[in-house]
């Protein structure tokens, strides 16, 4: 089991484990996809599937109700649809509540709290069961120090917002995990929280703890021990980059991978915005994490290569890995050249 | 009168004023930051002050009960001390009560919500007045968008935090002022907010939406026209440097001031982290800042001279100015450098 969860970071979520996958009644497989990432990434905490009449989408997994998949071990049901406007529609209730009463608790990264349903409060406080909403940080972040942890770190970078860090950071610490590193991934958003078990989301943390977040999120540990931390943003990013930065900073990355999708000219909902290039990216992450890391390095590129067939996008890669002197890759291709960048990553 | 109420960036808190300074029973002029910063920067917008019996510091200004101050003209009592703990004292609640019966509103930065004294919020709901908290941002704030603004802003920034960056921004606003320029002080601290009577606690946005805050602080205006932004920590400081980040972005300014202490070696509460030179701090703000505003430049350097005499002070900004090539000026000592400074910003 690569993906551990992060209960030893003081005060971080620690998610019940393991999950009833909930589907609703969706028919559309892109509203599903915390659902799919949880089968793909963390399929040991996945107990089964659940889903309403009418559902047309699966992952696969077992279908089970709430109470046969508390009788399988599950601890939680964890909504795994997103549905447009983040509010929990009327007819997933009678489920909901279904499962509270079959000893669930309920995981959820709605932007509407679970809570603000009041037959949902009410079943939960009765039965003392805990509604959880991973989109809302803990309560008891702390001021950042600044202070050298032990153990190392990798981050992974953006040109951009959307373009694969957290895909490539799980990828990471996996391979990690392949090599037989002892490795934790760290996640800072709400769906790689669910499939990490634990986490903080980063960017809904206020902006004086936003390094103080990034510091409780991976903490001290075995001076081998590697900490992959999922990126958010971009420094280069006209709207998110406090985030970027406080993160940056919290993490003190002893090694960052730039992730780049090389088919994108403008940043993602800021028109007339280009994309740096990956110099400019490597060289300003650089900078900045070295005020707290000054041994930062970059291990190499992750490349977002969707848009191409393999042929284009292999020798594309092998181009830029020359230009550039670093190992190019796309981690959901993977191949030699994935390999040789988690090698590089350990060197 | 140069400061202005910011009630023009829609949804940025907007004080009611004029203000009665109230000082508690304080003894120690040092807590009393907050009045004397009133008094100093915005006289046109205190009527008065009201001390508790024992108190023995004083702004100068004219003593008057909340009766007295309400038929003079104010229409808020300003907690301008601060203690402690930032919590409200049980012996002051009978004058906040008592200016809430005078038809007073009330307005605190205390870290302690002034609704949390019940008998402040029963009073303040029966009679319908306003308890204001300015530590705490305005529930409207949107994610930015990166959208060039019209009309001019500058920026001051630092080489690290408390070294005289709202201080700064005062003098150049009141600088730009003096030459008949068409300015607003835009705060982003609690006792700047006090001073502008508006204004958003920055540190206090969440991550996401700091650039967004940023934004809605100085909102577009004349092309002529000036807003002088108070900045918030510094790029290089390892804890609060998302704060500096979305302010960066979100405020696009034509002109930053670089405030340094040159006597500081550490940066504050970071044992073992060097400040940067001016350099260097010049250097990364251009930087970042261009992103958002590729005609960003520097127009010279705020110094905190205060460690030093006269004449050792004028030596070292002079000596400075050269080697830099930018003017170097103390904002409370003023003088010849001082207006070098505020004729760059305005070149």
């Amino acid at each position: 089991m690569f993906l551990q969860t992060i209960s030893d970071a003081a005060g971080a979520t620690a998610l019940p484990q393991p999950y009833l996958l909930f589907l609703g009644d969706t028919v559309e497989p892109g509203f599903a996809k915390t659902a799919f990432g949880l089968r793909d990434w963390a399929p040991e905490k996945c107990t089964a599937e659940y889903a309403l009449p009418g559902a047309t989408v699966t992952t696969g997994l077992p279908a089970m109700s709430p109470a046969q998949a508390h009788q399988a071990g599950a601890r939680a049901l964890l909504i795994g649809v997103a549905n447009s406007g983040g509010v929990l529609p009327d007819n997933w209730l009678p489920a909901l509540v279904e499962a509270l009463e079959a000893g669930l608790d309920i995981v959820s990264g709605l932007h509407m709290r679970l809570a603000e349903s009041p037959i949902l409060a009410d079943t939960a406080a009765r039965l003392g069961r805990r509604l959880i909403d991973v989109r809302h940080p803990p309560h008891d972040i702390k001021i950042g120090t600044g202070r050298k942890r032990s153990g190392k770190r990798l981050l992974t970078v953006g040109t951009d917002c959307a373009l694969g860090k957290k895909y490539t950071a799980l990828a990471v610490a996996r391979g990690f995990a392949d090599r037989g590193v002892d490795s934790d991934f760290r996640a800072t958003g709400q769906t790689g929280i669910m499939i990490a078990g634990g986490g903080i989301p980063m960017d809904a943390v206020v902006s004086d703890f936003e390094a103080g977040a990034a510091e409780m999120l991976s903490p001290d540990s075995a001076p081998d021990h590697w900490d992959v931390i999922e990126g958010q943003g971009s420094l280069f990013h006209p709207v998110y980059a406090a985030v970027s930065m406080g993160l940056l900073h919290g993490s003190q990355p002893d090694c960052i991978i730039v992730c780049h999708h090389p088919g994108r000219t403008e940043m993602l909902g800021t028109p007339g915005y280009a994309l740096p290039s990956v110099e400019e990216a490597i060289d300003l992450n650089l900078r900045v994490g070295g005020r707290t890391n000054p041994a930062i390095r970059c291990a190499g590129i992750a490349f977002n290569t969707a848009y191409l067939d393999e042929g284009e996008a292999v020798a594309l890669m092998a181009e830029e890995s020359r230009r550039l002197g670093l190992p190019v890759a796309d981690p959901i291709r993977r191949g030699a050249a994935f390999d040789q960048l988690i090698d590089n990553c350990l060197s």
